[in-house]
């Protein structure tokens, strides 16, 4: 396969890391996705492993190249005009999220799948850590039974951020860059839907990064009443332990299991105590998507999954511009 | 001081736990507070350390006794009216929270309250853990700077509860009988007043306990931009290490604290990694509020903060029956 990179921003370790021990996958080229995006650094990294080459313009190199997969990752703001010009090609699509930042060109986004014969995937690459993969398995094997309320926490470093995480424009918010993992993982574990949304953010203590939001609360209602808490921010002291902090907390009608400090806990009532449970392996979300569009069995995250993700942590990011409940 | 004992069900061992050591103080009687509240087996308890007369009827021990104190411990819906006898005797009065099961209720105590000179407080026994009272005093000391963002839980076994639970007109709803704790725990911990809220609630799962909700969420927004979530669910297993699972983690603007399994942790940046931090002794509730009516310097708890934090329950129980979105 032949796989070139939109941008160098976001997750492009992702495919890097997807491709280690795979001889037979090949990037083959790396542009930037947007305007002011420097792509140079990773280029001369991948140049020592690949054969690849560098465009200035992304659209001169899916035409040129004729990729088989391309993966888009520059500022957020730009996935989406570079998802369009991807499936429009019918290439196959590994896209960051938030797949768009306005909810009207997360039409467009979607209006261009359905056309095309591509395969898409956002990087919900959270998922596939151990203790995810772990929590999911248990959750689908009963051991908490029906799911009735979630809590999920994203919190990170902030640290001093490039300039276009600066602007609503170019970055998109907190609730979709950092968020929608979060949004991701209730919708994934619970196989609940959306129903509504109420959600909070502000940019106070935000130290000079301008329209970027430190802190957010998002509380979605999801089929059969079941409800559902995201907490988002970038508080985390620098020395912190981690760069993050993600956990999320579900409480089911036969048990509690919770994602915390990269271990997972369970109790119901076939377990005496809070038991610690043994991890699954870590899985590599680009590696998964590869086999999909090689058809090797389904990936793990859907186009459908993507766009429902992307447009909930946009309808919540709506709620918290607008003070109001939103209905899916 | 002359204290007597209104009801038999909430945490009268408060009041009990309170009057350890203390020789002068006494217990004089005990009445129902709710028609089929029974008092007989409290009653026999107490008769071992105390002189103690059990009455049928709690107007007749109030005018008869003339107590300095009533403590209100009935079934829950029944608190407002127990109050307002006790406000209008000017006796001082430490209730079991929710203060009131209605708004309308609770203007009514509100207005008793006024027109007497009795003393006040809800019975927030939780502030007075070690764990609670350790995170109050760092936060206050400005550990964590200025407050941003709240997520705080109320996780407890269900069990079989008695049946004045399984009715709301008894009973009064699950966010005002065990969030009311949380919403205590932000508006003390922050400093920081209601803006609005927003909640869901379910009576899924609930092991045939009629109206009773075994899970709710609520969204605050606060003064300041600043946002707090409540999670609340009677899912615990029975076989979990302990009744509850009483949490909060609080993020600041220079850094974050947390109570977690009766163990609190600081990170900042005069911290290196995640500090688990020493605890303060216990306090009891009960001594706290008879001090301040002797004239001993002011309880913790103030009649403000127990009417405000009743209020902010019942608006979110509101917002969670009419789904809508409640502005205070």
């Amino acid at each position: 396969m032949k796989i070139v990179l939109i941008g160098s921003t976001g997750h492009t370790n992702y495919v890097v890391e997807g491709l280690k021990d795979n001889y037979e996958d090949q990037i083959v080229g790396i542009a930037p996705g947007s305007e002011t995006e420097e792509v140079d650094s990773l280029y001369q990294k991948l140049a020592k492993d690949y054969d690849i080459k560098k465009y200035n313009n992304y659209i001169e190199m899916l035409d040129q190249e004729k990729p088989d997969v391309a993966a888009v990752a520059c500022h957020f703001g730009d996935h989406a005009q570079a998802a369009i010009e991807v499936l429009n090609r019918n290439i196959n699509l590994f896209v960051e999220k938030p797949i768009a930042t306005t909810l009207s060109k997360l039409a467009e986004v979607k209006a261009a799948y359905k056309k095309s014969e591509a395969k898409l995937a956002a990087m919900f690459g959270i998922r596939y850590k151990p203790w995810f993969l772990t929590a999911h398995k248990y959750i689908k094997e009963g051991a908490i039974g029906e799911v009735r309320l979630m809590n999920a926490q994203k919190s990170y470093r902030l640290g001093q951020r490039e300039d276009f995480y600066k602007k609503r424009e170019s970055y998109g918010g907190t609730i979709p860059w950092v968020g929608s993992h979060a949004i991701d993982w209730m919708q994934w574990l619970s196989g609940k839907d959306f129903k509504s949304v109420y959600a909070s953010h502000s940019t106070k203590a935000n130290k000079n990064h301008g329209e970027l939001e430190v802190s957010a609360l998002c509380h979605f209602d999801f089929e059969d009443e079941v409800a559902g808490s995201v907490n988002i921010d970038y508080l985390r002291p620098q020395n912190a332990t981690s760069h993050d902090d993600d956990r999320i907390r579900i409480a089911g009608d036969k048990g509690v299991i919770e994602v915390l400090k990269e271990k997972v806990y369970l109790i119901n009532d076939q377990i005496e105590g809070n038991r610690e449970l043994p991890l699954l392996a870590k899985k590599e979300v680009f590696a998964d998507f590869l086999n999909w569009v090689k058809g090797n069995g389904e990936s793990m995250i859907t186009a459908e999954e993507s766009f429902r993700v992307t447009e909930a942590a946009l309808q919540a990011r709506r709620s918290a511009d607008q003070k109001k409940l939103i209905h899916f």
